[in-house]
């Protein structure tokens, strides 16, 4: 069997574990590396057999890739996930899909109207905790679902100035755990709710951004999602996943590790190998582009919240049609 | 050493844990029980080898009583509680307090104007577990707090009717978590969001009471507490707290009960002997009436939320001061 | 690419649930059921569209089957491994190997000699609680393991006979166990020692077995494990490890499940995608055969252990070369 | 009501956790420091108010003297404790009660001869987690205990040297641990096997002492206990019991300290209380010297097992009688 031509986009960090997966993976091989700094996009090429490029034309122009990771900066997503899609490309692009909604709408419709593949990168759905609980409450073991608490509070804070680029906690943070509740709960976002402030280092206030957060998601169902979060612990990553529901109650229990980092490496590689999996039977990836504009949204929501100091309605910002 | 002569207003079942309590104490004899219903008022004083009397008047008139634990109806509380502080006796109110604010207050007044003992029923302050963390927290173990969470969740549902007499579960319940809350972060309420919803019994909605709730607690500090509550689960009653803050991060962890009852039926005798000591060493007892009118005016505070899906300041209702 | 056909041996409660993931997987088909009882049998070949003989021999004349999956008594294990390896079949045998350790070892010489690849049905290995506790101490993270503690006790006690039949708990429920902890500890058992009684059921005792046990395996490597074994619980299937080591402390903590089936169910699809990625890959699949003799030769000896009142060497027993 | 006058024998780390505890009691006060070292001695006894003496006759001459805490080292408690019984003080001695099994018998003996309230301090009892489990099981919760696991790890390995003065870790360790299981067992200690190693530091083999041990004991009712003891960790101190009934399970859940003593600080206080409670009533304490004695009879078979690597009856070395 043949092994699937792969490109990625960026050569940061993220892109580094996605460059080491692929060229590792049984059924995949990296054809191409995409980067705007020749240095460090070369030398993760040639580290891998690949291809380098600095442009993406160049590399969308080889018929023979297959799919393409797109880990660049996220002011370029949507620029990169176009060309992709518009060359039939199956695309995996990083969190958050684009820079606005409207340009993440842009996204999903012009891979709609491709009809190709196009996957969002949160990878915390393959986690194997979380991942057996989700099996546990779709099999319908703890019956209908009637709230969800999530707690991430990082090991490290982020310094003010990069974190703000980053799109401030509730976004940056915040996105990979909307998707887990609105996953978990099984329902859309209907309203959130934002609380947070400077705790430990006003400094992030600057940025309007907050180093503590507790938020709370409505959904269509009436399920209520809580959320607690933290930009540091002195105590290494801390995350949890509890669902109650008409049955039962299923805990993705904390586990310990120095840093996020540690815990959530092999759900790149699980994500890579169900990525490869729809590619090769032709079929939806989950989680979709959908699922990450819907986070999105979520995301947005929550930073007007907390600006507002009000619940805010996810309606207007997004639509499952 | 004489032991201290207690008068019981109310025979109900709180009542009933109380006289045998205080019954049973090698410092302490029950002298009155006071009860509107005479069967089951006499019953009880006779289990327990003390007079009955239907009239709390002719109770407060024996000198020799010291201290009235009353367990009366929520409406009479305000009565019993101002008669007996009047009567110079040490009291311990079960929550809350009285049926408004205003009343609370005028309990609390006239408690500080007596100069007497003044202690609310928050016996969940004296399970070993909430405490042993509690201890923990004010030896600094965390450093300063940042956020708590709370779980509660009963093992069989109330009633909508009875339920709603109860006060509706956001004042039911919910008290005794918001002082928790309160205690754990020491630090006064400032503002709090209530969400909910009926998701397993829409009866309660007729009464404008909801059986699932998730709620967002801002105190002065800038700490945040949510609160995640249920009126049944099938797996026995559920309550946890966790505490988290600049050094680390502690739980009174999930312990396996069938009712509250039975996890909580030590506190209440925990709760007899902090009050002993009180009375005896002319202290004044924590939880006191104060405590008590604080939760209650988060309560209130909550029910206003829920009803106008907005958060809702906390500051007109209530003063430490 | 073609589907890779099985053949199952055995219609039983393990083999209904082989067919049944083999039938349902994209990489496979279900070519023979065989089973001494044409009823069962037939029955379930109709019901995946395979064919059914009662006899072994006839369908290891197909040269089409490529894997046998052996679910058959313990007592004809032997002769249907060493019959499907000689005729150059892949084989999966539920544990035990074989009713003695010599003819388990003239399986695992069999099918050394055929060259074959042949795996034992310890599914637990296929748990991802435990498989993410195995990866982290595989990856170091806790330095050298010390010690492990295997919690395993069943929700509804075997009735005594069909306990003896199965082997006595020391074997049957042992076996997973002291596999896993070889597994965790990646050293080879050196020594052993049981201690049990009949707490809840003398009937146990007729059959020289037992309602309780608590075992401890000394390793090559010095590491010492424990295994706490109960027939019964009155809460539902209690499964746990915990491995510690000279960095730290992993536990695979306990899950809520009715019985251990529902925990386990995913564990068998998981094995069996790892023979079929075996099979195709054409490399020894893991828990093998070895894999399967070693644990056996821990239940000898804690056997032998139980009735001496002393611990047992495992070396005479079991050598990995 | 009085003061309790206490004398205390013994200043060093122990001694100086009991001079402050008793000082600042209510119903207490330190009347006497006694302690071989004069600089150590009078430093403790002036912090407190206290009296100092190197003599402990001179102290036992002072009748004002209620109760003698016993923290001297081990060689000297028998001494201590005859003289202090025979005066007819109250006692708490600190384990073990002597250096070996007859001495500890004598104590016991006088003890009893002299009719005073004589307790041992394994103030791991007072603990409010293991005392909640304790209370429950007592309570019938769990209906009748078949096994007992619990986990001793202590935070920084002793230096061998000094951990073999200490008696090694099987006595040290052990002596709380197996007191622990036989009060949760609430049976009487019949069999124990011990197994251990070097894992991490062969210095300790030089003293024929282990720095990793897993336990079996057996009890007249049949319950099993486990124990599985380490030297050190790299994340703190870590303890926890376990308790398996006829009618569920019952954990006292591992919690977060740096090194045991603030974990069991708070026990001391406890303890005390406790202690104080039973002289001003008159009645026995409970950890009594029959516990001590009955848990370092099963310390000595302990070190006998694993010195001849076969389990070792207690019978010959203790009888509750």
């Amino acid at each position: 069997m043949d092994k699937i031509p792969f490109a990625l986009i960026g050569a940061g960090v993220i892109g580094q574990v996605h460059a080491r997966n692929i060229a590792a993976h049984r059924h995949a091989r990296l054809r191409w590396v995409i980067d705007v700094d020749p240095v460090r996009g070369k030398s993760l090429a040639e580290a891998h057999g690949a291809k380098f490029s600095a442009s993406v034309d160049e590399m969308l122009e080889d018929a023979a890739v297959q799919v393409v990771v797109i880990g660049s900066s996220t002011d370029v997503h949507e620029a990169h996930l176009l060309a992709s899609v518009r060359a039939g490309k199956a695309v995996l692009c990083e969190k958050p899909i684009a820079d606005s909604l409207d340009r993440a709408k842009n996204c999903l419709d012009a891979a709609r109207a491709a009809g190709v593949i196009a996957a969002v990168g949160f990878n915390r759905r393959f986690d194997v905790h979380h991942r057996a609980v989700f099996d546990r409450v779709r099999a319908g073991e703890i019956g209908a679902v009637e709230s969800v608490h999530i707690v991430s509070r990082s090991s490290d804070a982020s310094p003010p100035a990069a974190a703000h680029r980053a799109g401030g906690m509730l976004r940056e943070k915040g996105t990979h755990f909307y998707d887990l509740a609105c996953w978990m709960a099984g329902s859309e976002p209907v309203e959130v709710y934002a609380a947070g402030g400077c705790l430990f280092d006003p400094e992030y206030a600057a940025f309007g951004d907050v180093d503590t957060a507790a938020l709370t998601l409505r959904f269509a169902s009436g399920a209520l999602a809580t959320f607690s979060f933290s930009r540091r612990t002195n105590y290494g990553y801390d995350e949890m996943i509890e669902v109650f529901g008409s049955k039962g109650m299923l805990e993705s229990q904390r586990q310990r590790f120095p840093t996020w980092y540690e815990r959530f490496a092999p759900t790149y590689l699980a994500e890579l190998d169900a990525l490869i999996a729809a590619v090769r039977a032709g079929i939806p990836m989950s989680p979709s582009l959908a699922d990450g504009m819907r986070a999105q949204a979520v995301a947005e929501a929550a930073v007007a919240s907390l600006a507002q100091g009000r619940p805010v309605g996810i309606a207007d910002l997004w639509s499952a049609a």
